[in-house]
């Protein structure tokens, strides 16, 4: 505990310590709520409540003016768990990854840095313990910028383990940066799953004022243990409000701004499900939980480019980028369309054995390569349409199909996980 | 005209020619309108009705059962106009450059022409002519996704040309696919202004059943005329009703759906103005007319590139694109990363007088390269960001830049045509 002086004064005069209920006023408002730990990295001057919401709260305190602080004994302290109760509880594993949600702002810097064990994640949310027996364990503390196939197929492997031994449910504390593509990856490589994967993550760090990572942790393992879903999906806020989450389809999710606790969005379908302080909103009819055990597929073709099309691409930009790649996605303008000088050399990668799949820039709507002229030629040339798939998803699942399938066009053409509307034989 | 002998037939037998208003009841509903001219491509089942509100609508007639065909003389026909009255009216030039807005759709293959001359184009929307003495020309009949940067220099002399001969406003139907580039290609282009620039397009070829080419071109004309505003910026489609738009910063619009009229979205910032039946409500305090000369600064460093960051991406991947090029943009994830292998790569790339921009693949927010390791690395780098800039945009004024500046990261992190919000100090 590196508070300041003045702070640790202050608590110590109160005699607080973790755990205790305090009510601090500030600026005329007045937050009720347990002192939690506080890390060295942290800003010396600002502790950390956790609401009654279950939200935590970052108030500066130390050399403030006006800044009232009183201990409140008559509210009774949580009891202190050395372990959750173990027994009665569905058992659910954390598999830590690193990112936001498990790191702590270095006020000196005011950097953010992957430093939160899983447990000590775990241990600023108390209320997971009354809802799970909580199984929690580091696999990589990276940010997820970081993140490279080959650390998808480790945690395939882990989540396919805890499932395997009986988890209920398995969440992943990610970095935002890429959770999506992961996301993605483990939908395609874990197959049937009898019983959720929900990948959560943070935009603002957890002993940051108003952090998203305790809230979404806590909505995630609610949803888990009491919806009948069996799907890899990734739980997010929802909206401004402080109490609404979306669930989204792994498959199906983007990160769509880069600070926003609402950044991440379903494109082309509805949210899996909604939570709001009313209760749940199931959108689509998702798969329930069976016994089924996982077999999980985690071979990756890992040599596969994604290409953003731009006005002055040149062919020799694709020829470039696919050389010694096995495979390539393009998110094409519009319906999915690239320059008609590319067609030729698109069409040369083909027939060369790297496949091309066709999605488009827009991100939202479907590709449709018969209704211009561009579109019938990339046709012709043998590219692979996907429907209203994003970009990074038919990144994703080519690498998977490169790996795992005979027909890497049929496979990419035919929804696997959600991934897709149901094929369109226009597009075909 | 090459109806179908069936209609042909009911036309003939109403001495219906094209400027008559019709009424055509099927399925229930009611159509009036004025008859509109027929293309050779089209479906010779279809006619096409100009409605009161300047919405095209096309109805399958011919061969169908039920449909009610009534000439209603007692409406006045439409003036026939073989050229617009000249002498009081605001001259607006028009520019074709081809795209649906200007296509016809071929009825046996279902595929999309560029077919249309401007001037066909004018005669589909005659209220046009009741606004503005129209001036239009051909300068191009192509799709938009083979749109390069030396065609948007064309345009932009032609546009200079244009309004330095006092044209009131100049309007450029465009194909959607690369509007947004070549909007944001003509702010950094053209400089300061006296009038309005303004793109627009269609996402329904003009012989289709609701296209919304006429009701495009009409209401663009309409703020080019009525609205004090001299910016480049793109016109279309604002939600799902027929008669509200959305008029867009060039710099600040993306196409954001494959398929959908109001595709195009202002990303970080509002709407420059939108229209509905009620009026015009400008958001922005816009550049006004004023009786500047444009002075074109049109040159271009065309070797640019756009990288989308995906997680397999490999340091080899970026030198590869990077090397014979004067420039690149990365759509880093999140808050603009990269993973860290590529951080030498890049520095090495900067050191070698080859600048790399970073934007972020959310699109939405802002990046900063302040917050994490690898956003810092990235700045002692030498990396140069942007703020809010779209991927797009910075890659259209790195071009700019680079053949324009001195000094490229001063100008590609000061805002000079709306394009980013004002320089934010902690990200330089």
């Amino acid at each position: 505990m590196s508070y300041s002086q003045t702070l640790s004064d202050r608590l110590d005069s109160l005699q607080a310590v973790n755990g205790d209920v305090l009510s601090v006023t500030t600026g005329g408002r007045t937050y009720e709520g347990t002192l939690m730990p506080h890390h060295d990295f942290s800003d010396p001057d600002v502790l950390v409540l956790k609401l009654k919401s279950g939200y935590n709260v970052g108030i500066k305190v130390g050399s403030e003016d006006g800044v009232d602080l009183v201990q409140r004994p008559e509210v009774p302290a949580p009891k202190k768990r050395d372990k959750p109760v173990t027994g009665n509880k569905p058992r659910v594993a954390i598999i830590g990854t690193g990112g936001t949600i498990a790191s702590f702002v270095d006020y000196r810097t005011g950097a953010v840095h992957p430093a939160l064990s899983t447990d000590a994640l775990v241990s600023q949310v108390p209320e997971l313990a009354d809802l799970a027996d909580i199984d929690s364990k580091v696999l990589f503390s990276i940010f997820s910028e970081n993140m490279a196939p080959h650390h998808w197929q480790e945690l395939a492997l882990a989540v396919a383990n805890e499932l395997n031994k009986g988890a209920e449910a398995v969440l992943i504390p990610h970095g935002t940066d890429s959770m999506g593509y992961t996301a993605a990856a483990l939908a395609f490589m874990l197959g049937e799953i009898p019983r959720p994967v929900i990948l959560v993550g943070a935009q603002r760090s957890s002993d940051r004022p108003s952090s998203d990572s305790p809230s979404n942790l806590l909505a995630a393992t609610r949803f888990a243990i009491e919806q009948d879903v069996a799907e890899v999906c990734v739980l997010m806020h929802d909206g401004p409000s402080d109490d609404s989450f979306a669930v989204h389809f792994g498959t199906r999710v983007r990160k769509m701004h880069t600070s926003r606790r609402d950044a991440f969005q379903s494109i082309n379908v509805a949210p899996l499900a909604t939570i709001s302080p009313d209760g749940v909103t199931i959108n689509h009819a998702p798969r329930r939980k069976s016994d089924v055990k996982v077999e999980a597929r985690m071979a990756l073709e890992k040599d596969v480019v994604l290409l953003q099309y731009f006005p002055g691409m040149k062919p020799w930009h694709f020829e470039r980028a696919v050389s010694g790649s096995h495979g390539a996605v393009i998110a094409g303008s519009g319906l999915g369309h690239v320059n008609k000088e590319m067609v030729e050399f698109i069409s040369k990668s083909i027939y060369g054995g790297t496949p091309v799949v066709m999605t488009s820039q827009c991100l939202n709507g479907a590709t449709n390569l018969g209704v211009y002229d561009t579109g019938r030629d990339l046709l012709q040339a043998g590219v692979i349409t996907v429907d209203d798939m994003l970009p990074e998803t038919a990144y994703v699942k080519l690498m998977w199909s490169l790996a795992n399938s005979d027909d890497v066009a049929t496979t990419m053409r035919t929804p696997i996980a959600n991934e897709m509307s149901e094929r369109r034989e226009m597009n075909v």
